[in-house]
């Protein structure tokens, strides 16, 4: 007779299945596949995100708040396409120090998301891995037919507009690996938890329909992602640095370091919606974010031509001689 | 201006979006998310798997193969559910020694299974990491509404079946790594192909509802996949030993040492379907299975009690203290 359950089936029996609880569909992680009768009349939305421990998230972070992260940058891919969560599945590559406390706690991170963002785990794998701790997971949302926001749609004279506030991710990352010793204990706490635990802005992207034009969300630099909706469009874009939003303790450390402005417009993590819309939807763009109660700001515009330009707060073009984070070296 | 394309945008450009040309809602990979309008009137089925060089595959195995076993592994599973495939989406975490080439290779492998198996690339993620290469795909497929096969069907007196031939995979591992030495080279080629490109019995699959009670496909080894399906019924399960089918290269293998009868029975990476149908269905699951072109097998049955009982070639009980693979040591 054989042993009934080995390690993995009793880790996930712990770990994972109470979080698949609230999808009936998941079928307690107990079979193959796990089930899902699609919304009638809506598009599914399906977006894919890796975590490398050390690359995507330090490794000391608290495990409570990695897996939140990993919820939360493929939340933002569904936000960016003004898509509702359904569900998602998560592939966990651990590491032999990866212990039970470790992974309890990233569960209990991932449940206080699912409650917040109302969505349930509907299946995955976990395996073991000689390397760092590799997180993989696939969101399934879903959209009114046809009514999905794209990323080529930006037309010549639309104005860019921004979400919340740019930069707190990158600069919550130099705070947390100790690279801004000047910086305040309140201001290195805001940006640290901007790092680690970005907010998806689903309710602006499902308020956004019929009104931008183009959409996606700031994961590698709000300079590089400009640069792709308007290479997508086939047009240019101009940036005034001095209006790209910035939280209070951004401009505690902008103010000690200037040279961190640049940081700010290209180091990634944001997950902010960058979006396109026409001038006279200006105002429809305001009272959407008051619906969806998160800030815009109007940054920029779209232009004829290639590129995008970045005008200082000096009033001088700023160089980028790279736009953002690149995941291949 | 900013440089308009880091390295992994020229490396998704040129290896992975041609996997994505057959699947419309991939919007080219361009896009945060894709999108995909649900087949009116069925379910959705998803599963998701990860394998690591090294756990799952040789670092050596050639790329082209790797690719189309972690599509395969996905495929199976739909197949244990009696469903079709629709798409995927793909996440890899490439080590920096993983080059243009190894890319080149292991997606044209996934092209040919794409063609052969009618589903495509929908999306994921691209990450560098400074472990081993770790890679995890998202399978969706569909079956009819309420029509999906489940583990936890199976009843007291069940036929228990499987298809294709059991230990392949197991010995094709120990053939890729040397621990074969008396094998011929034909057995070594077709064990060490059988490891490589599992096949995904998506044809049977489709055929087995309303016929059997209980499906999945043998992953982790037959006696701990038997005892998942006897477990989630409630029951035990009897294998004959002498009734499990084995390839003439896995025949080989055994004469040559009795021992790795048992390592066909608990090695795992089958990827055939164990399925439980009541007796009198035997003929309806013969006619299955000859609609499918895939060989079936009677191998045991369903009992009252608990755990997995295997009768020997010799007719005395054969003792498994772990009845298959475990992923987390």
């Amino acid at each position: 007779m054989t042993d009934p359950e080995p390690a993995e089936f009793a880790l996930i029996a712990r770990h994972f299945r109470p979080l698949a609880a609230s999808t009936p569909g998941a079928l307690a992680l107990s079979d193959d596949a796990a089930l899902l009768d699609p919304p009638a009349g809506r598009t599914l939305v399906l977006a894919a995100d890796a975590m490398v421990a050390g690359v995507h998230f330090l490794p000391d972070d608290p495990p409570e708040t990695i897996g939140r992260k990993l919820l939360r940058v493929n939340l933002s891919d569904l936000a960016a396409m003004g898509a509702t969560p359904l569900g998602y599945l998560m592939t966990t590559a651990l590491s032999r120090e990866t212990g039970d406390a470790w992974l309890g706690a990233f569960s209990r991170g991932l449940a206080e998301d699912q409650a917040l963002y109302g969505c349930g785990l509907l299946g995955g794998d976990t395996v073991s891995t000689t390397g760092p701790v590799t997180l993989s997971l696939t969101i399934i949302g879903s959209v009114a037919e046809g009514g999905a926001l794209r990323r080529n749609g930006a037309r010549e004279g639309d104005a860019l507009w921004v979400s919340g506030t740019i930069g707190d991710g990158a600069l919550g990352l130099l705070a947390l690996t100790g690279r801004l010793a000047a910086l305040s204990d309140g201001a290195r706490a805001t940006l640290g938890a901007r790092y680690r635990l970005p907010q998806p802005r689903l309710s602006l992207g499902a308020e956004l329909g019929g009104i931008a034009t183009a959409c996606m969300d700031v994961s590698d630099g709000l300079v590089q992602d400009v640069g792709h909706l308007a290479r997508a469009a086939g047009l240019g874009a101009e940036i005034e640095a001095a209006d790209v939003p910035l939280s209070e303790a951004a401009k505690e450390a902008v103010a000690a370091d200037p040279s961190l402005l640049a940081r700010c417009l290209s180091g990634g993590d944001d997950y902010e919606l960058v979006f396109a819309a026409p001038e006279e939807k200006a105002d429809a763009v305001i009272a959407a974010a008051v619906r969806a109660r998160v800030a815009v700001r109007r940054i920029g515009r779209f232009v004829a031509g290639q590129g995008v330009h970045v005008t200082g707060t000096d009033g001088a073009p700023m160089p980028f001689s790279r736009g953002g984070w690149s995941h291949v070296a």
